[in-house]
């Protein structure tokens, strides 16, 4: 029998992972792996990191060379060979060497796809000046780096405040720059919820940054010789001479469409469990593959390092002869925003009312660690279920430290579909320097389950706020210490301490507006309303998460 | 109909969140809670960090005091007061008032048992010596803060090398003291693999602790005026001025055991999943009741603060008239000894041998963050599997970042009974800050898929070890670069680094004997072991974990 070739377009993450994988269980395939760019198996999530010098080197990043693959792996890998025509019954491409112009005929018998994605980049007037970069490739950071390093670059512009905009935000601020960003949406991070974001934008103005939301840009200014020199959006213009377009990115999906290799709704290559797509032995893996959601169910298209490395291994598996599958995603996303980690799995709020979910949300805001050990720091933790089920759908964890380790435990948890009841028995190692002894993520559970049952209810702030500014009838009671209130209390709040209520309850005696208790992070109200109700009070709800979620004006007295 | 009593025995952990979970169901119970000592609700994991003082103020550790129970949630708590003996049938109790040594009578129609553990303190000569402590109570930590800061005690023994004694190691170091601790076992942390503890082993010894392991203590020297002075142990005598005793720690079930109360095959009062004893409306929760690993399902006794606190939330509901199961610990547990953090879930690997499965490991040693982020450290993580079913028993984990992070997650994984297939698709969060693409459990998964599947196979270093002293004949090949090997490498072994294998396999050709291969962590020999493979060698094994895992002398050359 004549040796069987394996082609692989793509040589990153998913595709190099693909080779690996296929290798080591098959030593008679021949491997051979077309890269148009000159790097391959780089770790394009470290870039950001890159273009500020936090990393410092360049093969840093580059976690194996081509000769390194063909020494250990007998793996060809051809870099400057961008792959521009496939014939998927014929069973060949055809690859363009970039360095002679010339194309050439390549046979295979399986195939995998690791086209990965492309920046967008829309046409806004003078788009292609200089210094201004989007920030996919080695070559890219290269770009940004030597920008930086001229000294010559003084303000910078992010156009998208997403995860990679604000990554960027912060390491273009480490290397000394004035940075803006200029957001369309109303928030940053458009995947979490509004209030959750807004902690994020908070810490950024106190580093300096400065945030246009909801603004749209229309183009920049500045010529051909001295590049990028403003950003032109509706409302203004703002000084430039590095301007960083992180917009997001589609899956690179034309050879495949060319080919008629089906795509899916989400418009990235559709494949099976197993990563193949309608043609027989023609894999897709990587950021150009459609997948499913864990949650919903339904194809999901979610481009992530994470899922790269493993769509890739069973790809690169299957091609050799296996057959395993890959599941899906939750997602689960995590960044570093300056001394703020901000992370999440599965749905937020909205997508999840949007999938048709019926909602119930929790918001607590216990310690990382024991509230008395040194360095305890407060963590925002939003949870999401499903009312009928009492299944989880997802989280959101923001804080100063651990909140990747409460999104890793939650998205192990609801990987199989796990319940709030499942949430809060979980059993977790605790000692002061780690937790609390009921940790973050049991809090969030218990206070779920309450609300399921009914003995605890809540309002979020957003409500809160439109019912006192549509001058609903409401008694407003802050149960925290008179120095606690006198710091600062929600406007038209009465104060009442947790410790006094049961002597100084005749005070409210006679209300019969409806009451919403608040205190710090919403566990002193709980017991306030608790005893509020023993007292026959009878519609007494709490402000969810607090104070803390109070996002307008405080008053002092 | 009259007011219904809950009595409480134990106003710690699991009593006072049993009071309180039962208040908030039911406003019109009656509470009451015996409590032998002054304080209630205390926390006493943070114990030995007070000690210290990196736990400043005795009331950081006192959560809530009698008196804001009653104030909030009109609890009776009787400190002071120690309950001697119950009538189940008569339902009352006799509870000996320690002020006035007065017996009084109390009526109950339900009870919850949380009457913790006892320190286990053998009858040692001269044991009665003053600055001879063992760690529970507040005024046991406040014991030990004096002798430190009275500035007289300079060195320290610690008998028992457990969480709470390396914790204690820790804290005394930290206070100025000598500390020496003495453990009966050859290891220290007897609920860790000895592989794993040797590491925390090794860097309590850079720490300057010094230890003696399988050390048996025979008594103490020392007199009534001025207190302990010497540590004897069957092969020496140690100066000590301050003892600390944590050998262990006993259910204190006492009354439970006089008022006919049956106790399970632990010694642990047995209770159904709903916390109730064999008497109805008597409850058990917390450190003296036992529970069921949720590993191998049969009883077992893990007194733990986490557990605790969700017992008596489950007692005190279903006290309060409710119905809720608490369904069994895995057990995790986490502690930090100097800057290395050590934590393990479900069972070790002899635990797992012993409890009859065929066991399956797999040791891998990633690093904590992306390799190239500053501050990334290494992780230890041996997984533990069922190799018939692939269901994962248990891990441990060691590092100096993110050990907690990685326990945790696992025990959220396997909490429902997940598989390495499983845990290799977990959809984690990442960017470079928090993990590499691929997190350690997902590699330690893959690890255990592949040697399930057959294309990977390890030793052990102990087996390696044996196999070297037996002269047993075998080809030992040192995969790593020439400057890693001369560095340091295991005596015998042969040098070729893992990119020249296809070109130098020449030099082995001959070889009939067994091939042990190794590199630093196992990677590099997981792909030098398949190009053997694929040359034709036969027996192709990898030192698993590599020479990190070596714990014996290395040659330089």
């Amino acid at each position: 029998m004549a040796q069987s070739t394996l082609a692989i377009v793509g040589g990153n993450a998913a595709g190099m992972k693909a080779a690996s994988r296929a290798r080591r269980l098959n030593p008679d395939l021949k491997i051979v792996v077309f890269e148009e760019k000159e790097y391959v198996s780089y770790a394009g999530c470290g870039l950001p990191y890159f273009t500020s010098g936090v990393v410092k080197e360049k093969r840093d990043l580059i976690v194996t060379s081509p000769e390194y693959f063909k020494k250990v792996g007998n793996i060809d890998v051809h870099t400057g060979h961008k792959v521009i025509r496939l014939n998927p019954s014929g069973r060949t491409l055809i690859a363009k060497n970039l360095h002679t112009e010339k194309e050439e005929i390549f046979a295979f018998d399986s195939l995998i796809l690791a086209t990965g994605v492309n920046p967008v980049v829309p046409p806004f007037p003078n788009i292609h000046l200089h210094r201004i970069f989007t920030l996919k490739t080695i070559e890219d950071g290269e770009g940004i780096r030597q920008s930086i390093q001229g000294g010559k670059c003084k303000e910078a512009v992010i156009v998208g405040g997403g995860l990679i905009g604000l990554e960027m935000a912060e390491n273009l601020n480490a290397a000394g720059l004035e940075v803006s960003v200029v957001e369309l949406l109303p928030q940053v991070l458009p995947p979490f919820s509004p209030e959750v974001a807004f902690f994020v934008e908070k810490h950024l103005r106190t580093r300096g940054v400065r945030l246009y939301l909801g603004e749209k840009v229309k183009g920049f200014g500045g010529d051909e010789r001295e590049g990028v020199k403003k950003v032109l959006t509706e409302n203004r213009e703002l000084n430039a001479d590095l301007v960083i377009l992180s917009i997001g990115v589609r899956p690179n999906v034309e050879i495949a469409k060319l080919a008629k290799i089906a795509l899916g709704p989400t418009g990235a290559i559709q494949v099976n469990e197993r990563m193949e797509t309608n043609i027989p032995r023609i894999f897709a893996a990587g950021d150009c593959a459609e997948t499913k959601s864990l949650i919903t169910g339904k194809p999901a298209w979610v481009p992530l390092g994470t899922t790269a490395n493993k769509q890739g291994r069973v790809a690169g598996e299957n091609a050799a002869g296996g057959d395993v599958q890959f599941g899906g995603v939750l997602p689960s996303i995590v960044t570093k925003v300056f001394d703020l980690t901000i992370a999440k799995t599965g749905l937020n709020e909205k997508e999840a009312i949007n999938a048709g979910f019926d909602v119930e949300k929790a918001i607590v805001l216990p310690f990382d660690k024991a509230h008395y050990y040194p360095g305890a720091k407060q963590l925002l933790l939003k949870l999401i279920a499903n009312r009928k089920t009492h299944r989880i759908l997802g989280g959101e964890v923001l804080g100063e430290a651990g909140a990747d380790k409460r999104v890793d435990v939650l998205a192990a948890t609801i990987f199989k579909g796990a319940t709030c009841e499942d949430l809060s028995q979980l059993d977790l190692a605790y000692a002061p320097p780690y937790s609390p002894a009921m940790d973050a993520l049991i809090t969030g559970a218990n206070v779920m389950l309450n609300k399921f049952s009914g003995i605890y209810t809540a309002i979020s702030a957003d409500e809160l706020r439109q019912r006192i500014d549509q001058k609903d009838a409401l008694l407003l009671l802050d149960v925290r210490t008179p120095e606690e209130y006198n710091g600062g209390h929600i406007p038209g709040a009465w104060n009442i301490p947790l410790d006094k209520i049961r002597e100084r309850v005749s005070e409210i005696k006679g209300t019969t507006s409806p009451i919403v208790v608040y205190c710090g992070q919403s566990l002193r109200s709980y017991n306030a309303s608790r005893v509020l109700q023993e007292f026959g009070f009878g519609e007494v709800t709490n402000l969810e998460g607090g104070i803390k979620m109070w996002r307008w004006g405080l008053n002092k007295s």
